[in-house]
């Protein structure tokens, strides 16, 4: 990876991970892939996913444990006329963040560990809250019938790219083009791109 | 999959790759599997990268081509409260467009077919032209030195979930509820939603 864009700051990835919907997990069984997008939450340095209990996913998993996780924020596209101006199409871009994280898939088996997985995600995806304790029996059936797993990292790598390796002149003018387009994507990736750049 | 959710029309699918900035590819090597998202182009029913000759991808594409490859187009979260009265938080969900492919990743070496795929990413990536046509000799360098690489479907399934199993009260209450918070994305879900029902 280009040194320039590798990010090591655990609370900027931390906040990533808790902004994204969705990532897409890879798993593997016979050495055929498979590319499967999932809500999730993390919980510290594990993230955690649900689902039906018998599916694609559960049945390579009893196989193979092994799998990659990759989490993307995608930002602004960067036409190749943004910073440069030879007429080649070679600087087209898109400035994004992304994760990737490998590891191996465990099931959560712990009925606890299932609740404080569910709150947490809960509390992700619907911060207003508005519904019942996950601790109210009334959750006993679908705790049991609902397969909690968690991705244990071996290895977790983030990668911003926001033209931190262009020089002044091309980065300034990307700022330009993207002032000019002016979309609310290209506001924040403006935004980014300075912050990166410790502007 | 849940009959309800499967699509089949290919025009619907083609329209989402077209319209996805990218996807994420699923390898794998040793039973070890790798996700990395990427921007792509969708040619006829052949998906297109292209890249570094040298990376973690293409070392594991030298050992195996099989591949997954998966496009998800995100829409409303469905809060718990907007399907039931019950209080439970289980009917909290997401609706979604996804695409997944199972196939094969070739090389292309063919100088006319890299072309044909880079004018196709530029016309999807940046609608609004202003580059050098890829035949001029100035891209000859950047055309030895880029890898590109097609996705060979043996499979393409698609899967929407926007309500279609639910009972007409349930459905009305989301759109309702939907309506209600009125987001963007909201009001473009509530729109597939009655597409999707014929309505």
């Amino acid at each position: 990876m280009n040194p320039h864009f590798k990010i090591e700051d655990t609370s900027i990835i931390n906040e990533i991970l808790d902004k994204a919907e969705y990532g897409t997990l890879a798993l593997s069984v016979d050495n055929t892939p498979y590319a499967v997008p999932l809500n999730f939450v993390r919980i510290g340095e594990t993230i955690y996913f649900h689902g039906a209990l018998k599916n694609r996913k559960m049945k390579m998993l009893s196989k193979n444990q092994k799998a990659s996780f990759s989490v993307v924020e995608n930002h602004s596209l960067i036409d190749s006329d943004f910073s440069s101006n030879d007429g080649l199409a070679c600087p087209a871009t898109q400035f994004f963040k992304s994760i990737s994280i490998d590891g191996s898939v465990e099931m959560v088996e712990d009925k606890k560990e299932k609740i404080v997985m569910f709150e947490a995600l809960m509390k992700k995806l619907q911060p207003k809250g508005g519904y019942r304790p996950f601790n109210d029996e009334m959750y006993n059936k679908a705790l049991k019938t609902t397969a909690v797993y968690r991705l244990v990292a071996d290895d977790i790598s983030c990668k911003f790219k926001f033209g931190q390796h262009l020089n002044e002149e091309r980065f300034e003018m990307i700022i330009r083009s993207l002032e000019a387009r002016g979309t609310q994507i290209d506001k924040a990736t403006i935004k980014i791109m300075r912050e990166q750049r410790g502007l």
